[in-house]
């Protein structure tokens, strides 16, 4: 509870709090509807807001609570917004951030950019005032906006193209020292998300594509989330992109004939379904085919495309961030007909992995992983090199140690029966490809996987030598050699704490059939006030005293309460309480006459009569 | 001093100080020069800086003062940085703020800006939710950070093209209104700047060009200064651009022959020093004639250029702030020897008063300086208008009731003498058109005027209509009939406060002959510390223990302390902590042994032995 200072009452008649009768049209997640209608935000243009009082409020509480818990462990900067090109063409990203990037030029011409993170900034200053080992470890944090051009603003304030941040860069002399300023991170960070009441689950996520070596999501389950985790009751939790999962035994099915692959023509069953009826047999005892051309990070014109080829249970979707990850490259297109053709041999619902001339060698492919390999792939063609654009092919664990699986025969309605792995195919590697699905179990303590939509609020990660490399910052070591540091960089969304509580409530109460809520109640530590005292009726003099009265005493016992003070129905007042998500509410009614108040309990979804003297212990004890 | 809550220690150790032995070669001003050698900011690009944990500090102070002393009048708002074309375009602003507007577009092509002030922004909100004069007044803050394109960021913090602003909105009913909202913003911005611990004098300030009424600003005089201020010991203060005061009288000449204009032979004396000592007189004795074109607000390539032409005492500077005002012109370049042919008929040295033919009537200046008159005479020629590109002739107050003055005849080489206004020319206007000197009289008490450099810390400003009226917010009224809310508008500099504070601080030491200080000492409310306890040798066991206690005392009493525990020389020491402008420190030195410290308070440049027991009393007295 709050208990340091003493607070002023604020009177809902002074303030600006412009709440909505109706949901906006165009809003569709619940915190867009939401913080519409209760008058936190508005609409600038596209992904542009607004903060009106009530919004501001909250997010000052949040950014108290973060400036907080990052004091103890690191020091407040704040950068600028405005950033010349030259330090993003420092690390090499002034073009890997295309189109994401807001840019233009200043009066004299000179090439500008907004941030949209700052590695690169705090590197800088890193490079020039860092210069023994005696200076670290340094932990660097600032509260501040960022920008991103995004593609489809949306969703309220969850996808917009300015937003708050908290980012924090940790500088060490080496390995452990980063695992400690990550370690401390995420004590930090699941310190201030328990504070702001937030029900959140850290994942681990892919770090593939930075560079880095570990990374960690915070994530709040909603369905108005972008990203899918799985969890489980062990404590395992996972981005979609990470996650695996311990497989069921599955039944291979018998050999037939002398038990070596077998066409067997399957006119028409091209879809799994139906070569699984057709055959009498289980999608788990299927080879499944999803064929690809994957690109480098930054293609050019000439940049060959690469065939990459999934086989995996045809009950199982691949996961593409993995099979990238594993592959080499960058992202992942679907196949054209005639690329099926030229790279695997069939058409398509009849591919599989039995006789794909071309397979590239785990060796090869190593090579291109390292990065450096497939820059040099640029401009080369399918003559000129002997590996270059041979095809990737990549088995799922899921079908390691099988046998007697059936699988496309690369010819138009024509499959094998008797695949075995290994004895009938090659592949470049074999891999976790998949996603996970609901219900399977997890790896570490096999209790069932909850899959579902997430929001992520926050995220950890190990960064490494990428930015101090590029920029050249090095500093002596105890030996007096240069060495360079090593980085983390560690983000919270400001806005999206806020955004992902109004989901969770909004949620629970929807689904809630007994809940007689509207709207959403915030956690107390970060809605706009702690408690709202409504006058009934402020014609009714007995009403109106009592009410000035309670505010009044909660407010010298520290708490943040909103007194309803206006000339309206008890009715509009109700509501309009519940539209601004504040948890507590006192309601000064007919009761008085017996010496008690109504609260509401809002998080908890109960109501109960207090004696007037007990309001302000009762609310201590539940605060 | 602080009482609130226990603070923790913090370790100079620990921190992130980069302190520098020099100053920067490139820096001029003592702020900039000390910001950057006590490691406040380092610099990004032009204008453009990052602010390091001690600059982060000091600033996170001022706002909080700045916040805790709004929250009383109004409400906090954080607006866009990205802000929409369209809205500047509703406000005719687009086009008027030129260069100074930073502009880009978006991957769509949409044209945006970075916000260099929210008048666009609040209005928007406010013609779209205020609906009825029961919802005025508002005060609407927020603080925020702002980017203009300077054409020369210099000065450090002072003249940059990003920076932290609390910005304002008043929206009232009515004048009576907003003079209510405007008065409130004064008394609270004196209590910001008081409990900042600045000396700032408020000035009255042109409020011409914005259209407003009534303007204010906030200076504190520093040679830093890029404003110049007049203000006297009756509490008269104003910006030169609108300082008045009582001239002495003045002898004049004695007529010669009929008393009527006299043509004289000057040759060569076209100086007002060599006229004076040709003829025997006073530079007051003689009219001085100053020639401009003045431009409409925005010129283009057909707007025609009009000619204004001042007469003012020999001994007097026009103030082209009041010309521009008085003629009704944006601004003012020198006429070229051909225009001054053209439009008063001599040359430059010779030019008078007596003999203009084409002087505009006062009627016709008075439609102009609506405003609208001047758009009208945009591609108009010479030949069409009548009244349209006659010459405004404006005579300074400091010349009406004079008589038998000298001035040149239009005519080379040749002077009037027994020039008297009124009865020998005619003016468009007399007005106060002069700059005023230093020790002249002000208007209000008749002191003598102290003239000097100083920068603005705060502006409020009586806005009136502009914003609310182009851009179509209206409320209804008590009688059920739409009207135009009437808007004040107010700024407060974050980094100002701080730069202010530096520059005063840094002028004192160095013009005061007996400070042993160096570098500067921030007022306790905004000190990045207020006391730093230097332990002179940490190798000493007894020093260290007894920094480490003072320290924990002062913390535990709520003091925000800095315990410098480093193992470096005490001169170091004491160098450095005065370079970050602490105002107090305690030296754990030798005396510890007689149960003493040193308590050096670097504002009142007084270093004094304390008791060990007396120390968190002495500086709960002091602070």
């Amino acid at each position: 509870m709050q208990q340091a200072r003493k607070q002023v009452v604020h009177r809902w008649s002074q303030l600006f709090i412009p709440t909505l009768r109706e949901a906006p049209t165009d809003a569709e997640v619940a915190s867009h509807k939401l913080l519409l209608r209760g008058g936190y935000i508005r609409q600038l243009g596209a992904g542009i807001y607004s903060y009106l009082p009530l919004g501001q409020r909250a997010i000052n509480k949040i950014i108290a609570i973060v400036r907080e818990e990052m004091d103890g462990i690191g020091q407040e900067f704040l950068l600028p917004t405005i950033h010349p090109k030259e330090v993003w063409e420092a690390s090499g990203r002034w073009t890997v951030m295309g189109d994401n990037m807001f840019r233009l030029k200043d009066r004299k011409g000179a090439e500008l950019c907004l941030g949209m993170t700052h590695e690169e900034v705090m590197t800088d200053i890193a490079r020039n005032e860092l210069r023994s080992y005696k200076q670290l470890p340094q932990i660097w944090y600032q509260i501040q906006t960022k920008f991103r051009d995004e593609p489809r603003p949306k969703s309220g304030l969850l996808r917009v193209r300015q937003f708050i941040m908290k980012d924090a860069y940790s500088f060490d002399i080496d390995e452990a020292g980063l695992d400690a300023s990550y370690i401390k991170h995420d004590a930090v960070y699941r310190r201030i998300f328990d504070r702001c009441g937030l029900e959140y689950v850290a994942v681990e996520a892919d770090s593939g594509s930075m560079g880095g070596s570990q990374s960690q999501e915070f994530m709040v389950y909603t369905e108005a989330g972008e990203d899918l985790i799985a969890s489980s009751a062990s404590g395992y939790a996972a981005n979609l992109e990470k996650a695996v999962s311990v497989l069921s035994p599955v039944e291979d099915l018998a050999p037939t004939g002398d038990g070596l692959p077998e066409l067997v023509h399957t006119p028409g069953k091209g879809a799994i379904a139906d070569i699984c009826q057709f055959l009498g047999m289980l999608p788990s005892q299927d080879i499944k085919c999803v064929a690809f051309m994957g690109t480098v990070a930054a293609p050019t014109a000439d940049t060959p495309l690469r065939p990459v080829v999934a086989f995996l249970r045809g009950d199982h979707q691949v996961n593409e961030t993995k099979l990238c990850a594993i592959a080499g490259v960058a992202e992942l297109r679907p196949m054209l007909p005639a690329e099926l053709e030229l790279h695997i041999g069939g058409p398509a619902g009849f591919l599989g992995p039995v006789g794909i001339a071309e397979v590239m060698t785990q060796g090869s492919l190593n090579g291109l992983n390292s990065g450096k390999e497939l820059a040099k792939l640029k401009g080369v063609s399918r003559e000129t090199t002997s590996e270059g654009l041979k095809t990737i092919v990549i088995m799922d664990l899921g079908l390691q140690g099988r046998s007697n699986l059936v699988a496309g025969a690369n010819k138009l309605d024509y499959h094998f029966r008797n695949v075995t792995p290994s004895r009938d195919f090659t592949v470049t590697a074999t891999a976790d490809i998949r996603n996970v699905l609901e219900g399977e179990l997890d790896p570490i303590g096999n209790q069932p996987l909850r899959l579902g939509k997430a929001v992520e609020i926050g995220h950890i990660f190990k960064l490494g030598r990428k930015y101090t490399q590029s920029m050249g910052a090095t500093v002596l070591n105890k030996d007096g050699k240069e060495v360079t540091p090593i980085m983390g960089s560690y983000g919270i969304g400001i806005e999206r704490i806020l955004t992902a509580a109004i989901e969770t409530s909004a949620a629970k109460f929807a689904s809630n059939p007994e809940s007689k809520q509207e709207g959403y109640a915030l956690p107390s530590a970060i809605a706009p006030f702690e408690v709202v005292v409504t006058i009934t009726n402020i014609k009714e003099a007995d009403l109106l005293a009592a009410g000035e009265s309670i505010a009044n005493d909660l407010a010298a016992a520290g708490f943040d309460v909103l007194l309803d003070d206006r000339d309206e129905r008890a009715g509009v007042k109700f509501k309009d309480a519940e539209m601004i998500g504040i948890p507590y509410r006192i309601n000064i009614g007919k009761k008085l006459s017996e010496g008690k108040v109504e609260l509401v309990d809002r998080l908890l979804n109960q109501t109960h009569d207090v004696a007037l003297a007990d309001i302000v212990s009762t609310l201590q004890r539940t605060i």
